[in-house]
C-alpha cells in the first residue's frame, strides 16, 4: 500500500464528511428518518440492489432521489433495525470519490407471534461526489452478500 | 451534510481521543479491567440505562464513577464478552462533545451445561468533556435496542 | 487517556494507512485475492493463531509471507466469507506501531445440503511496521475468542 506522508487538514474534512454521510444512512433508517436518508443523494443519484451478490444481475434499480421514498418507507415494517457499520474504504479523487463500505443490516419482525432476526450482510459499492462543499451518494451499488433469517428470543 | 472545508489537527486529535475513549471502554469490558473502565468517566459522571429502547422510562440511573463498579464487575459471570463496536457520530463544540455510538455486545455463558450466546444491539447517547487535555464520559445513555439470545455451539 | 492537542497530518497519514492495511485484509480475504493478501504482510512476517483464546498455547505460528499461501487459500472453501471489522486501536512510535483490532468472521458453507453459518469473533495484537513510506503487517498475533457455529436460512 502506497502511503502518503501526510495527510491534509482538507482531505481529512472528505474524509470525516465521507464517513459521517455513510453513518448517516445509518442512522436515518434506524430512526426511520426516510427524509433525512433521501437527503443524502444528489437529486439524480442511481440505487442499485443486488440481491444475489456481486456479478449478479441487479434485481433493479431505481434513477433520482425521489424514487428512494418507498425503499426507505419499507423499513417501517419492521420493529426494528440496526444498520451496523463496519469498515469504509475510501478513494478519493477531487469532488469525486469511490469506496467499499461495510454493513450487518438487522432486522426484527413478528410472523404469527413469534419473534424473527433477519440479517443482511452487505457491502455499498458507492461513488460519492461534493457539491457546493457538502457530500452526498451519487450512486449506491448495495451487495447483499447474504442473508441469515432464524426465530429470536430476548 | 455541511461540511466544513478543513478538519485542523487540534480537531482530528479530539476526534481521535473521542474514538479512542469508546474503544477503550470496549476493550476494558472484554479483559475485565473494571478500574481502568471506570478511569474513563468523569468522577461525577451520570450512567442511564434504558432496556426498553429509546424513549421508553430509564431502567436505572447511576450517579458518579463509584456508583459504576457493580455494573462492570458484572461482567465477570460472562465466560467471554465482545464489545464489538460499529459507527460513532461525534459533534464537537470546544471541550465538550454528544454522539451516538454503536455496540453489538456478545456475553457467553453456560446454563445447566448448555453454552449460551445473547446479543445486545446498544446505541450509546453519550456527553463528553475534556478535563485539563483529556476526554471522558461526563454522561452515557445505554439504550438496548433489541437482544438475542440462544444455545451456541462452538 | 492523555490527549496530545494535535495530530499532525503525517500522523494522520500514519493512522489512515495502518486502518487501511487493516480494513485491505479482509477485502481480500473476502474476495479470495491471496496475492494481495500476502502483500501487506513483510517478507519475513510471524503469523501466530490462537484458537483457544488470549493466552493459551499458540495453535500454530507461521513464518515468513510464503507461509500464508495455503492459510489463505484455505478460504476457497466457503461460499463466502464476510470478515466485518469493528474498532482498530493504534499505538505509533516513529516506523513502528502496534494494535488491537476486532473482527467477525464469517463463514458459509454447505454439508450434506443444509447450509451452515460459523461466526469467529477474533482480535488480531498486530505489529505494524513502515517501509519505505508503506505499512504492512510485521507480526499478527490472531486471537478466537470464541466461535459459534449453527445451521442458517437465508
Amino acid at each position: 500500500m502506497t502511503t502518503p506522508s501526510e495527510l491534509s487538514p482538507a482531505e481529512a474534512a472528505d474524509r470525516l464528511a465521507i464517513r459521517e454521510l455513510f453513518d448517516a444512512y445509518a442512522h436515518c433508517a434506524d430512526r426511520r428518518d426516510s427524509e433525512g436518508q433521501k437527503a443524502l443523494f444528489t437529486e439524480d443519484t442511481r440505487f442499485v440492489v443486488y440481491m444475489a451478490g456481486e456479478g449478479s444481475e441487479p434485481t433493479y434499480a431505481l434513477d433520482g432521489r425521489e424514487a428512494l421514498t418507498p425503499v426507505f418507507a419499507d423499513l417501517r415494517q419492521y420493529e426494528a433495525t440496526t444498520h451496523f457499520n463496519g469498515q469504509s474504504t475510501i478513494t478519493l479523487d477531487g469532488d469525486k470519490a469511490t469506496g467499499e463500505s461495510y454493513t450487518l443490516a438487522h432486522h426484527l419482525f413478528t410472523v404469527d407471534g413469534e419473534r424473527k432476526i433477519m440479517i443482511a450482510s452487505l457491502r455499498y459499492l458507492d461513488t460519492f461526489v461534493k457539491i457546493d462543499g457538502a457530500w452526498y451518494f451519487a450512486e449506491r451499488n448495495l451487495i447483499v452478500d447474504w442473508t441469515d433469517s432464524r426465530t429470536s428470543t430476548p
